[in-house]
């Protein structure tokens, strides 16, 4: 019982309520079931009605909530770096004539304002994730819809590469939000069937504002599904699709993978302690600051040292535990402004790790670091906070750590030194990687989408990789916002992070969502800009969340009264 | 006396309120002077404080309401057709040390958010409009910043080709919306920041949140403005550079232009009527039926015969009749859900004008008159009413008009006659001008856009160019959504127009602007998408327009209070 309550204190934050925990494993799972038979593997969805993160709902009919999804995105992470044999993966649904009623409604109508769009921005990046999953790891998905799947369900269909629909007569795709709900389909789903299915926009119209959805020939010519299949051939069907995309797969890996150990982390009422990462919160000042340790030794001399490090490799490890100190900060820590981002380390070590990655970008594991960097990287991008770097004497901003100044807002470096500190003055350094590995969600380097007016400003950047840069030079080269002495750099760094206190913070999420990403869009960044902010809005209009409105209303009979005013 | 009570009743609305008026011309003007000297056009900011559009603020330093800038799209429509000599235009201010504050603040607090909203909406295109100006009609702007250019006042400069600061040690751009009000520059100025002048993404930041603003060498240093000039050598130095400009445009324009007439329009309770345009309201359906009129004659003969029919020429007096429509739809007829747009005429005939542009494009009037009403088409586009063609016996959907079948979120088309009409069955009829004149925001051709799935398609459709399309011939090509025979037709088109007055305007609104823009964003779509959804996202929160927020409380004394959450 004592045990009991000590679990809960640490499953708890300081005002009582419940710490969302992004960590969870196989073992652990309540929703999902992930099987691998050789080169394939199903994860069959069968979402445990009482198994909601908070109060108030039922799972039913494979509904989901954020927990769920955080099962969902552990396994995805579990296929890329325990499986690498794996080269096709049938999703699929253990519930009987549905294959998933989408987010829970009540979840949604019950959540705050900042959950829900904490909530949509997980999903798609985990739906993102399946995605690159299939075009940077070879890994094809089929999605095998054996009912409804409406909402949500539709669109983690959306998400696989391959969708098939039994013919029933009664199973259906839909997007049932805007007549039921009065909100969008929250996670990629109209800009997946506009922009990846490319449904004619009229089909589109037709298809979202049909509460029953499209079923059979209709939903295969309308482009919403890949195949229609008679229930009495759907498994076989199913299974004779993943054999093929198996065969056809370009993924490298073999042999055993190496196993996503449980992070060693702490929780303290102002701190949260990783093996390589420390975050510290200011609270009064609403900053946290993250200090990312550099490595401790050398690169093995192999990709077998590699395997054999497994997760306590050190970019593995310190990309998993920067991961989930930033989910910990964006759901658990709505109120910290600002996330500073500092180092500790050597960062000639930290290039010689980048040296190996780069050098084993072909073995399947490093390949997959490299894209699990990616994916962090996009996710800091992303996160509606702040972001400055500060680089001081002792930091080990070099190679994919660089990659956080340019993720930045700003950044600041320190010229010289400060008295008494004997180290050498803060240097940062490039490679290779800063150039190609870690695309923005617009498909842009953030060096490529900083130097968008002089691409020749770019590879002057370039040219100097290797080299260490000092404050000065790197400010000159364009890589850092300020190069500040001794004498100035306090009170800069002090009123800017006062500043950022003290603007509205839904002001700088919009002016930092606008800023970071200038250039194209792709499919991923439309997402989160067009779609999202749209969404976002919804989500505030009484429309959907007042009393009247038609998210508050569903379920209980009464209908929705709408302010009939277009906007 | 009466004559005045009178004039005020056609002025205002059913319910009492003002009726927003987009028509006016250059000796109405109360913030504006347009000069011409030559090549080169002056358009003079000059902004009377008591000029407002409604009661309770006052125009000071230049700042600006809606009714200030309907006379600048005025007056650039002007520099187009009344103007064709004119080469450069220079912007600037008749205020000492001012160029521009800006939207008036006082106007935005007491703004309802549906007027907010489609006020940024309309000063974004007319912004739009002068680079499009620049990019396709040759006509260069220089901004002529003598001092204070802030926050609209500086987008308005960033809508030039070349921005000109006076270096006085006071002078000085900025964007203090974050900082001051809690909201995001809502006319382009952080897409134009990040996109248009790629300025880096920390200095925008930086430049961004600091209320003051950035002047002298930091601000052309930063590729904020282009140049800085001392003051006892700004003018002169403006005027040599709109010289400059003159001489290097492209433009063909010559001789006397034709003069923009006043629109024929009357105002009745349900209805609006233009010469060739109705607009008849259905209000308990919410429904806005939009009847265009094809011509009653064949077209003119020669160049000549089009200069000579000016603003009576079909395709220019119908296309300025659509955009004052749909404009006074959007700000004075909130309450309609659904615009249907449906035509009366030829199709013949409206290929015969069709034609008659295509061999006239090169000249100066035919093409700025196919920039009209590609313009008009990307305003229906970002419209926020759901849109729908009917297309019947007796339509003219052909060519240009053809746009507005695809410019709808659904079509629907009559298959054969209804008994006792002896017309002819409905036929849409496409041209060269349906495959690149007429680009979206996207810079996609509609069709395009359309058959993003399989581009064969829209060059299956482009063979059947100039050929009278039926019902089931179009559906076939995809060019309709529902091909009706006359049982089906009455039900299907209520069902429809029934489901979108009862669903949610907002989510409508939100899906709407998702699926009519698959595939790539430009710097345009993106001031429409990332930018202005956020934008209205912040102009929901309290943070902005709460009691205790920064919009309301601006020059009160009082500091806002906010909700310090980062969602």
């Amino acid at each position: 019982m004592a045990e009991a309550a000590a679990h809960s204190a640490e499953h708890r934050l300081a005002d009582g309520s419940i710490r969302i925990d992004f960590q969870t494993e196989p073992s652990g799972y309540r929703h999902w079931r992930l099987a691998v038979d050789g080169d394939i593997a199903t994860l069959v969805m069968d979402v445990d009605e009482k198994g909601a993160l908070f109060d108030g709902y039922d799972l039913k009919l494979n509904s989901y909530d954020l927990g769920v999804d955080i099962e969902l995105a552990d396994a995805i992470e579990r296929l890329r770096f325990e499986h690498p044999n794996v080269r096709a993966v049938v999703l699929r649904s253990a519930k009987p004539r549905v294959f998933s009623a989408g987010a829970n409604i009540r979840m949604l109508a019950g959540a705050s304002h900042a959950h829900k769009v904490n909530f949509c921005k997980f999903t798609n990046e985990t739906r993102n994730g399946i995605e690159d999953l299939s075009e940077n790891s070879g890994v094809k998905t089929i999605c095998a819809v054996n009912g409804t799947a409406a909402g949500g369900g539709y669109e983690l269909a959306l998400a696989a590469d391959y969708i098939m629909l039994v013919d029933d007569g009664a199973a259906a795709v839909s997007l049932p939000e805007v007549p039921l709900l009065a909100v969008l389909p929250g996670t990629g789903g109209l800009t997946r069937v506009s922009d990846k299915r490319k449904v004619r926009r009229d089909h589109a119209d037709a298809f979202c504002t049909t509460e029953e959805g499209v079923k059979g020939k209709r939903a295969a010519d309308w482009r919403l599904v890949d195949e229609v299949v008679p229930g009495s051939k759907f498994d076989q069907a199913v299974m004779t699709r993943a054999q093929e995309f198996a065969a056809r797969s370009t993924r490298r890996g073999d042999g055993p993978g190496i196993a996503l150990t449980p992070l060693s982390r702490s929780f303290a009422a102002d701190s949260v302690n990783y093996g390589l990462l420390g975050v510290e919160f200011r609270r009064a000042e609403r900053i946290a600051t993250m200090t990312l340790r550099g490595p401790a030794a050398p690169p093995p001399t192999s990709a077998d040292g590699m395997l054999g490090l497994g997760a306590a490799f050190w970019p593995l490890q310190l990309a998993r535990e920067l991961d989930d100190a930033i989910l910990h900060l964006r759901l658990n820590e709505l109120d910290v402004a600002a996330i500073v981002f500092k180092s500790a380390g050597d960062p000639a070590q930290v290039l010689a790790y980048d040296a190996f990655l780069e050098a084993h970008q072909d073995h399947w594991l490093g390949h997959e670091i490299r894209l699990l960097w990616k994916r962090v990287l996009k996710r800091i991008d992303l996160t509606s906070r702040s972001l400055v770097t500060l680089i001081e004497p002792g930091s080990c901003f070099a190679a994919t750590l660089a990659e956080l100044v340019f993720a930045s807002d700003r950044s600041y470096m320190l010229i010289g030194n400060r008295e008494g500190d004997n180290r050498p003055p803060a240097a940062i350094a490039l490679a290779d990687a800063n150039f190609g590995a870690y695309p923005m969600s617009n498909g842009l380097t953030r060096l490529g989408c900083r130097f968008l007016a002089n691409p020749s400003d770019r590879d002057a950047a370039r040219a100097r990789r290797g080299k260490m840069l000092d404050a000065e030079t790197a400010q000159e080269l364009g890589l850092v916002t300020f190069a500040l002495d001794d004498i100035d750099w306090d009170d800069e760094v002090r009123v800017f992070l006062e500043e950022r206190a003290s603007f509205s913070p839904d002001a700088l999420t919009g002016l930092e969502a606008n800023l970071r990403f200038a250039g194209p869009e792709t499919m991923e960044s439309k997402i989160f800009a067009r779609l999202s902010a749209w969404q976002n809005w919804i989500f505030q209009r009484p429309n959907a969340i007042g009393d009247e409105g038609a998210l508050k209303r569903y379920g209980t009979g009464q209908k929705p009264i709408f302010d009939t005013r277009r906007v």
